[in-house]
């Protein structure tokens, strides 16, 4: 940490800062310029954060300086981790494969999430999505099926063989989420929604975090920190679009966000380009986008009847889009050095072998 | 609702959208323009959201028209609402008063809680507000007195006569808040948890809904509307800033929000100076701005001892600064027309006779 | 300055840094942490700008300490300036007074430029806006009537007494919008047009600067600094709202700004409401926010036929919102300890005198 | 366009809409809605902005519907344009092939110059970039070599064979940039510098406009309009990132910019991902995602010195960082269907042929 004085601080200002921080431990150096006086603190950064030292007198600003977040950090766990998702089938989310993961904004009924999971599989993918709890912005929209849907999920993870990622938006529905689905989403707004955070923390299931729409790739750092800290690191993140002033898209996808955060933390991070662009039109060429920058896979929606689905029609993908986006997913990860996850794919049977 | 064709689309694609229209009873007005056709929709704006309209081969774009909210929007109930916050006392926050909520940010002690809240009220405050459950974006950082903290607020107003304001971060704590507090705030974090919103509407008390620090004004007076439809209308809504660019200050406070609500739902609207901009020396300024601009009140943040604060200390104020902020708040309301709230104060004595 | 290491910087990576400050005349104080090294620099800030110190090897990052503007810092200049403008009419604009700008977005006719005047004057202006020069985001829409319009606001300007401020968009057009008009005005779009702003640095007349839609406050003061650097410091700045993600108002105004920059700059700044909101129900409630805030004035589009004009009509006032505006404006800033501006109105005989 | 009524509008407020929209020519299609009217307009939209629709009695909003920019747009050239740059070598941007264009931020001396533009060749570049005229935030930064910048680029052209882009900041400028250079660059702070824009449109040159940091596609494109509408359809357009709340890069690339723009326009477009964002380790992820979401080309920074770069230093690319971008641009656009647009240059000589 570095405090920086203001132009009119006095001696006493400093001396009392140097003793607020030797007084938790801490060590201070002060470097007195021409102009202004920094003082840059050793120790423990946490004891620091209960000085208050932007309230004293004669401080003019404080710096952090080292990473607020641990456990989800490079600087301790320099390799990048991998996340295995499913019980039966396992499939890993990380820096050496591509995941492709497909499936249905929502689950309205076991035909239409059977159909577009058979979809997704045809086309390559791995993991399948699908909402049972869907977070509306009016009360008056369709709120998802609730345990119905789970079931139905699980149903359809019984047919396909792919595991199942869905969306939990309530602490306590977390248990019954995670008693069927395979990995558990945080969506983009409960993303600072601790107890939720803290509940599937505890949850025994691998997280798919996405970011919040406004949130700093500080701030979703923050955020999966308190997953891990509920001793949960089975943690994938989302960069799904933030909010900008352009309005051509519905979010701007921030696909800068993969390699910062693959720069700062060993999770793995993935791109959804359906929700982010909002336009099912950029959902390849975001696609394509994501593979090329090194993400380490992308969530799609796909739905065999988007003029009848119940949510986010205008994204879902299918015929010749999905088929090229396959195509895609074929061709690319293997010109930036990733093995399809389906290549490395484990089943019990292997396991146990 | 209004569709606009792309300049592609064909007879056959406008006759389709006038059939779906009609098949849920809608009315559907063709304006066939040079080059492009629009398409004029009258009906119930709820069966058209599920035609996925924007899916339709030849849609290029669907405007909404009329306001998605309902018991929240002024278009059926013109006049501006107020809402009484208290027992025993009655504050109201509405068009005619001027309601000046202060308190610390978070509750650290029985003593440090009695102190600020008279401070609050010496500088006339007539609610207090205190955090006994703090929604923190490191898992690291004090995280509230929780149970412990509403007791101190529930003693505190014993002594002081000031109704309670605090925040509630689970929806598996509104009863244990509702049974404490007299209102029960949303923050900022959470404005779009739907499942707090509607444990909050059934809670039986009066609501303080915070913006999210990203949300448009449409979703945040949707955000009301999820806490309306569970029968809960006693909602003041709370201008806390935005996300911008600027970093100067933690937030932009968004001061045109406060008309711009007023033209649109009859809800109260204040406004929290201290977290938008996150330094003590522009609380007094913005709370001016706050009165003039014709906000119902503001929400202010003051410690005995913002040195040794375990939140947000480098906003709150004490000693000049307060003195000031009181001034100010004595002089400003009636130049524009506002009683302060604390003239209109309804004690149960007064309410029986 | 301060230099932060990266945890995994060597030894010889903090002595380049040092030997590289100290080749230039700095001194470097260098403070070991458990995790990284600090390196505080003293010295001319200018010449560390050279070093290119965030391309060193072992540096993780650069903190600027102070500010990087001058000439228009408080911090050498602690008293806040009052610009003066007009010649034979000469109206304050300062921490003394509160001045009330107007007139038409832009000069379409002398009939129409007279009658908007003369409804500003009524209203209680002391200073005349109106665009001759108009820089449009469409080429095909109406640009303005270029030198007939200079003429026009000259006529003008000799019958009602009310000096001259109006926008000049090329530096080619310096010279002669300097011979017509009292106040040359910057707009938004320019604001980082470095050729024009040295071009209104070197005209000798007062220059309003409006801020950068996107503009951080430091941008805009650096903007400032272009000017003053040219040896003009007869700088008004203009607040006129930043871009943000809110769609309701056409920018979000950028309120704190009014009290950040008074903290930082000795310059005056006054707000720019109808720009600002485009929408003219905003217009009063922002101006009184603005008096109330302590803004040193407002500018506000008034037409005296809305309906016709060939820009901006939506934003401009007349009639009983005029009025409301001219009320608010007689009434608020003694209030907050501001004397109108057309007190301290100096006519030429008066200098004289 | 579309008029939206308030639902308090009159039938006479609607007969008076009609009436304005008549008068210029133009069709009214009255929607007649339980609560709301609608009118769908037909006719000439230029006419009806002359209108200020917005400002009539009973108006609630105005959409537009088509775009507003015409030579730029798709809708009467379908066909994605191909620009060349160069004189004796020509060098295609467009839908073909890829083009990669290299060198020093700045021009700084005669060696320095011919040096990045050897790293650039090196490393497949087809087209010289580096600047003369430095538009700089600071008056006291390094602000170009002006004039004899050009005659170095010059020079260096003869030796290298590479045509030359530079930037040219002020309208006085462009004869004598368009006498060294082959194609005008226009900087993110002058996308909406109008004067400039039609005086490049004058030029004779080739375009490359760099999208302004805060405007909206939309605004982009009416930038080029400004550009085409003096003659020049030259024009290839460059994404450079945007202002958001994120601090972690400098600004944030949109991607889904380019998908975007070609859809709606003709004109190429490239990424630079060395300005978006400002940190030399994610400019090769960056162009990656460029070449793979169908970008037409990059410019990217390159620099022999970077620690002693007079500007941006640390975004330069140098050594093992360079070849692997070398890597990717020789290896990528292949496998997204273009021709790495070396192999499409014309010589002279060829085309005499």
């Amino acid at each position: 940490m570095v405090v920086v004085m203001t132009p009119e601080a006095t001696d006493a200002d400093v001396a009392h800062v140097v003793e607020r921080v030797e007084s938790v431990g801490g060590e201070a150096f002060v470097s007195t310029g021409v102009v202004r006086t920094i003082i840059g603190l050793v120790g423990d950064i946490d004891s620091f954060h209960h000085l208050n030292l932007r309230s004293l007198p004669g401080v003019g600003d404080v710096h952090r300086i080292s990473d607020p977040y641990k456990l989800v950090s490079r600087q301790h766990h320099p390799d990048r981790s991998t996340v295995w998702v499913g019980e039966t089938t396992k499939v890993p989310v990380g820096p050496d494969s591509f995941t492709f993961i497909a499936g249905p904004c929502a689950v309205e009924s076991p035909a239409q999430t059977l159909e577009a999971a058979e979809m997704a599989k045809a086309a390559g993918a791995t993991l399948l999505r699908g909402g049972a709890y869907k977070p509306r912005t009016s009360p008056y929209a369709f709120q998802g099926l609730g345990v119905k849907g789970l079931e139905i999920l699980a149903g359809v993870r019984e047919t396909t063989g792919l595991p199942v990622v869905t969306e939990v938006v309530d602490a306590r529905d977390v248990q019954v989420v995670a008693e069927h689905a395979d990995m558990l989403q945080i969506g983009t707004r409960n993303m600072a929604n601790f107890g939720l955070l803290q509940a599937v923390g505890e949850s025994g299931k691998p997280v798919l975090l996405k970011r919040g729409m406004t949130a700093t790739i500080e701030e979703w750092l923050m955020a999966a920190e308190y997953i891990a800290q509920r001793g949960n690191l089975d943690i994938v993140l989302c960069e799904r679009g933030i909010r900008t002033f352009e309005q051509a898209t519905r979010n701007t996808l921030d696909i800068s966000a993969v390699p910062v955060v693959q720069a700062t933390s060993h999770l793995p991070i993935i791109v959804d380009p359906s929700h982010a662009a909002g336009r099912k039109d950029l959902v390849v060429p975001l696609s394509r986008a994501a593979v090329a920058v090194g993400a380490d896979g992308v969530i799609v929606d796909v739905h065999p009847d988007p003029e009848t689905a119940l949510c986010d029609g205008p994204q879902a993908l299918l015929g010749a889009e999905l088929r090229s986006l396959a195509q895609a997913m074929r061709q690319l990860p293997p010109v930036v050095g990733r093995v399809d996850a389906s290549t490395l794919v484990r089943t019990e049977a292997a396991a146990t072998a």
